[in-house]
């Protein structure tokens, strides 16, 4: 089926996904001291999350959208089409967000989604195939330990007794507060394969805007491996324990940091990206030698060869470390994803699209992970960067893309969406 | 005066005086999950340390001392002298404890001192000097980020104003815990001068006990800075910021404690010690860089000249850290005192003493400070080291002197007590 000549010109509302975007940003709202603005922080399953997910299920529902929700809390929201019973084009990203985040990595791609589909309301537009928003469950996997953990369920890469048996710092599971909040659906896991699936999504790094690209082609997502150090020392007086008597758990953690350093900077990995976020001593006090470091690694790859190899020399390193210190190492992962390559003809008809509208396009690969790449197992998927200000700055209250920047991307996805929940092969 | 035979046989009671530090160590206990034993809790000015206080005050009244108490909260429990216008012979030590403390650091000074006066009550001894116990506050500095701090009060080296807006990391100040206990005192600050001090203490260390001396003979404290950095870098997305782009404050902060580790290991320090106790680390999150890292930095030093140079060395080190990282780094001294040499007569006096009653001894400086390196500037001070098990292990629940190690220590003092306090010179 052609697309009508009124199609082809059908733009979306950008005050409204403006709106829509400022509204959600509100919820889980805080005031952060370093940057002095206002901050969003809806840490998957709290009760902050639920309420973002609330407002946009009201927002849904609304709009006529049938709501449906999986084993792991994963909403689809469905506009039916012409010929119901064709599989449908699924839209959709996350609204759970880091501690520190601004308003868009994740609610863009909902919130557009949404926005896609009053546009075709507004217009009484009509589509052969079904077209659905996804809400996906813990995608930023900082409050359970695994990233893409919903859209992992759905497309059957995480068993969802693993999944509900993931715990917070706290111990409370991921299960626990699915019950807890009501969110366990009837929607058998993994879900019935989509005809396809299109993700909008805010860079998340400098790219975009200093080659003065308005959208990116994005060709797939980088590797990524989390994996969790428990250095094991020996509590010791300060003062008191000659140097070569101690095991000193943050200098053997230090020197694990500053060797992934090394590994980066030596060019071996590719353009291997390393970050230790998260560093908890145990007793932490000011003259007694840490007995206990818990640290996060978090790997990322272009390169799955270059991961694998990065992997096992750190496992050589780390045992190195631990005979010059005295420690001991355990290396737990907590999240390994390979990396992916959307197919072809997603990408091709991401860059149609964004010519078709005039906008400057370039190919890209995605550094962070991404809903699409887990969903990519299930159907072909294709996703749209928009660039951001300050260096594409995110998981940070200064996090900002243009409503243009994201009305370009959300437009790219309505033509897309257009074109292909109008196929029937 | 000569002491007579019956006082240089005297010995203290081994059984009353581990009775009560195995009281003492109920106060303030808590299981240890590491060690899988009972530890002691009671850091400075909590309600815990209060209730220590409180037992050990209790057992003081009981065997009729005078109790004084000075505007740090210092204690000092007063057996008079037959001539009671004689400056005071003072043993004393601390009874707050780190968070994961054993039941001797500092309690064997204060129950020892409380031993020797219930030893001399016992052969009804009189003494021409008063004796003092004296407890003092916040020794460990773990609360209030400055060690030592009722005795270095008590000598005048730290204002009393300065020590009272000293806050907690929940920003409760010293002279807020101290009004809301009550334990303010009317004895001014810097307190009279003894005549003389004598604390013993645990070695913390494992030399006393691979050599087999029974005692250790305190040569002096070595010199202590603690150090607080504030690493300030930017906080950004784990898998989309490059590299080059990357301020990552956890990253310099691995590099410090790694230079820090050469420093120590090159011995141009001499025979520096350098630990990093604690470390905090914002926002702490899997896949965020972090932006903000506080780090303390705890180094000791016997020669105060190297100590000088270190600190001098290391600023180097930041700012060089600082240019390949771009991250900004501010040290503060929270705390800082020189190397104290104990006088050589008091040193005489207590290698003396040890060899009368047939105790195997040895020279050894103190790898930790002490009460006595404060009061040594009010009065000749001198200190006595017992050994522990395993190494000497001290800030943690394995910490353990035999009961008989603590009553060779404190055999020690009682005879040194005898001898300075019937000193008219």
């Amino acid at each position: 089926m052609t697309l009508t000549p009124e199609q082809t010109t059908l733009r979306i509302n950008t005050d409204r996904l403006r709106d829509s975007l400022d509204r959600l940003g509100e919820v889980g709202a805080y005031d952060d001291v370093d940057t002095g603005l206002a901050g969003v922080r809806r840490l998957a399953l709290t009760d902050a999350d639920v309420a973002g997910r609330e407002l946009v299920l009201g927002w849904m529902r609304d709009v006529g959208l049938q709501i449906g929700t999986d084993r792991i809390g994963n909403v689809y929201a469905r506009r039916p089409g012409t010929d119901d019973s064709l599989a449908p084009v699924m839209v959709g990203s996350h609204v759970d967000s880091v501690a520190t985040a601004g308003r868009f990595d994740g609610c863009l791609g909902v919130l557009g989604g949404l926005e896609v589909i009053r546009t075709l309301d507004d217009h009484a537009i009509a589509t052969r195939r079904p077209v659905v928003v996804a809400i996906f469950t813990e995608e930023e996997g900082v409050r359970f330990g695994t990233d893409m953990l919903g859209s992992a369920v759905a497309a059957g890469r995480i068993p969802l007794s693993d999944a509900r048996a993931l715990t917070d710092r706290d111990g409370t599971t991921v299960g626990a507060e699915l019950d807890r909040h009501g969110l366990v659906g009837p929607v058998e896991v993994p879900i019935a394969a989509p005809y396809a699936y299109l993700e909008c999504h805010i860079e998340q790094g400098p790219i975009l805007q200093s080659h003065g690209s308005r959208v990116g082609v994005v060709q797939g997502v980088q590797a990524i491996t989390w994996l969790e150090l428990q250095i094991a020392g020996r509590a010791a007086h300060a003062g008191a324990t000659p140097d070569d008597l101690r095991r000193d758990a943050a200098l053997a953690g230090a020197m694990v940091r500053v060797r992934l350093d090394e590994m980066v900077k030596s060019g071996e990995y590719g353009t291997m990206l390393a970050t230790v976020g998260r560093w908890e001593t145990e007793p932490n006090l000011i003259n007694i030698v840490p007995n206990r470091i818990l640290m996060t690694v978090d790997l990322r790859n272009h390169d799955g060869d270059a991961m694998t190899r990065a992997l096992a020399d750190l496992e050589t390193h780390l045992r190195e470390i631990e005979d010059r210190t005295g420690v001991t190492i355990t290396a737990r992962t907590t999240a390994q994803t390979p990396p992916v390559d959307f197919p072809d003809q997603m990408q091709d008809l991401v860059a149609k699209k964004a010519t078709d509208l005039g906008l400057t396009h370039e190919p890209i690969t995605s550094g962070a992970g991404h809903d699409a790449g887990a969903i990519a197992a299930l159907c072909p998927a294709g996703m749209v960067f928009v660039p951001g200000l300050y260096e594409g700055i995110s998981h940070n209250p200064r996090e900002y893309s243009t409503p243009e920047a994201c009305a370009d991307g959300i437009n790219v996805v309505l033509q897309a969406v257009l074109d292909l929940a109008n196929r029937t092969d």
